[in-house]
């Protein structure tokens, strides 16, 4: 059977684990053939663990060596689309490590890119395999529990030490990554986020940099949003919070879903709430509601499911985890929260890119 | 032994309660030697249930009448203060129902009363007998957590359908009730939330008006604050949210405590997070953590307890369980809230009273 070739950009932490997944046989139609990254050492980890993989130095030398169909991009953010946009240039394929770049202005121009290519372009965004995030996409757009009334996400179990951040240079530093955990913990669930729930409308951020660690981007994000039908969402996040919590509870006009401690449960109401609330005559009354907890497939496949889908998509065209182009979502909301906390105002999306990206810039130091 | 002679100010559903509960013996030191009210039909059921209790239309009449040596307010909300100020000035003790009044320049005035006439003045927050917020303040005050980081209330739980508000024309507007959810249903919970964590220094508030019921005032609050010593927290309260919940999170430099269903978690951690960060060499590492579930008394008297510690307090110089002056805490959070919505900007503690009380009236039709 026909295997994708795959070249592997930047096999620091995370490019290592997805060469090793596949190298061990966990993503069969996949093979690397091709490695590359501008550290000698990382190569040097590669040839002594991939031997089979050719080594480039060079990103564009390994594109152009006709041994790659597809790329896999793991190097710092804001090469994402670089890389990308050169892998389009090429017709090669694309699987782009979260998140999808710093700016929306940049990952705007690599959709475009990808769409002139016509090549597979997908986004590691790993957690949607999860099931209990799976199960709760599948009952927002079902339909049956009615329109959001609130997304509330606390998700704080995010916790890093000093020792994390001091483990390199480029680590929560605004030329480095762009950002703080916005950036670097939280692409997963802002993806997830706008994936369940959908794009919100304003965004009024409060954000503070360096408030739990020796470090000049944010480690601390309290965000509230509005959605286009009046729904309200509040979003917490932390690397400082230990231990922290992680509790996303959506509520609906006939009933609540809570994703909290590995289950998913739902509240349902026999009628929705604004047709109880009409016929009822009892100034104390509420709606009969059923509580029970959401039985899933119990699947999470992560990365391997991601690269599996992946091959699947190339060879055979099969869906995806996760659009490339979808990245972008989940980035504007980043770039609106960090947004809104410098100006202290709340912003509309789309947020103005070129006044954000000034902004970022200000900061690059 | 001597018992306090208590007037009932308003025997509407609270005043009713409260009569009631005396009447049967659960205050054994308080007898209700009189009531007033303006409703004839509210007076009959006096008559009815409370024989021995004299009757007045006129709260001052009652209180000029040397029947009574203290009072229980429990009028509309904008009545609270008058009623008390006038009770102070007749040397007369004052036990009032929540909230302490409608804007905080009128309870500053019922404050310095208070404190001119030397009576006893105690607040009607029950809440504060309950055994999980009382062992979590006991928690938070004795320090071997730490500094609060985060201090998240979601307490959506105050449903109420249309014919909750149908069920008064002062319900739910600007003149009879000066707000919504914040003003009827959350003073408990506002008064909790800095009588455990203390009072923020500024607040960021989204409000929504009529939202979720055909009132004129706010449904929906999402509020944002930040405390002196750079804690965060979020307030999300909703009359509309079915079924909705009670989740209130305290983060701690050494920990976290949970108060949720009807019981309180604690993680705690063997050393304080910035401690470990300091010492920990992992890039991963996290510090050690034990969770428990909390033991408490397991009593929670209620407005019974609230008002046997009023008579003690009269009668034997004991204390309350919630001083008068502290009931404007709490409505400083309310009328916050409001301001920073009406103004769509973070205000700063304390709030200008009088641009509080022109907004407020602006809105009173």
């Amino acid at each position: 059977m026909e295997k994708l070739r795959l070249g592997i950009i930047g096999i620091g932490n995370m490019g290592a684990t997805h060469a090793m997944n596949i190298f061990e046989g966990k993503v069969p139609d996949i093979e690397v053939t091709a490695v590359a990254d501008i550290d000698p050492e990382r190569l040097k980890w590669a040839e002594d663990n991939l031997p089979d993989a050719a080594r480039f130095e060079s990103a564009v030398a390994m594109m152009d060596s006709g041994l790659i169909s597809a790329v896999l991009i793991a190097t710092p953010h804001y090469d994402h689309p670089v890389s990308a946009v050169s892998a389009f240039e090429r017709g090669l394929h694309v699987m782009l490590e979260k998140p999808a770049g710093v700016y929306t202005k940049q990952v705007r121009a690599m959709n475009a890119a990808a769409e002139k290519s016509g090549t597979v372009f997908g986004m590691m965004f790993n957690q949607r395999t999860d099931h209990i995030y799976r199960k709760m996409r599948e009952l927002v757009q079902g339909g049956t529990l009615g329109a959001i009334r609130r997304a509330n996400w606390i998700i704080t179990n995010w916790y890093r030490p000093q020792a994390y951040y001091d483990s390199g240079a480029w680590r929560a530093t605004w030329r480095g990554e762009g950002g703080g955990v916005l950036l670097n913990q939280c692409p997963h669930n802002l993806d997830l986020w706008q994936w369940i729930c959908g794009m919100p409308e304003t965004i009024r951020a409060h954000i503070h940099c360096g408030k739990w660690h020796d470090i000049e981007v944010e480690d601390d994000v309290t965000a509230y949003v509005e959605y286009p039908n009046g729904a309200t969402g509040v979003f917490v996040t932390s690397t400082g919070d230990a231990p922290g919590s992680n509790r996303f509870e959506i509520t609906f006009d006939k009933g609540k879903l809570l994703a909290e401690d590995g289950k998913l449960t739902l509240w349902e109401l026999d009628r929705p709430e604004p047709e109880f609330s009409r016929i009822n005559t009892e100034p104390f009354g509420s709606p009969n509601v059923t509580v029970s907890e959401v039985e899933t497939d119990g699947k999470s496949e992560q990365h391997i499911g991601v690269l599996n889908a992946f091959a699947g998509a190339v060879l055979r065209g099969e869906a995806l985890v996760a659009g490339g182009a979808e990245g972008i979502n989940g980035l504007t909301l980043s770039n609106g929260m960090h947004l809104s906390a410098w100006l202290d105002r709340e912003v509309t999306l789309p947020i103005d890119e070129d006044l954000y990206y000034d902004e970022l810039m200000k900061r690059v130091r």
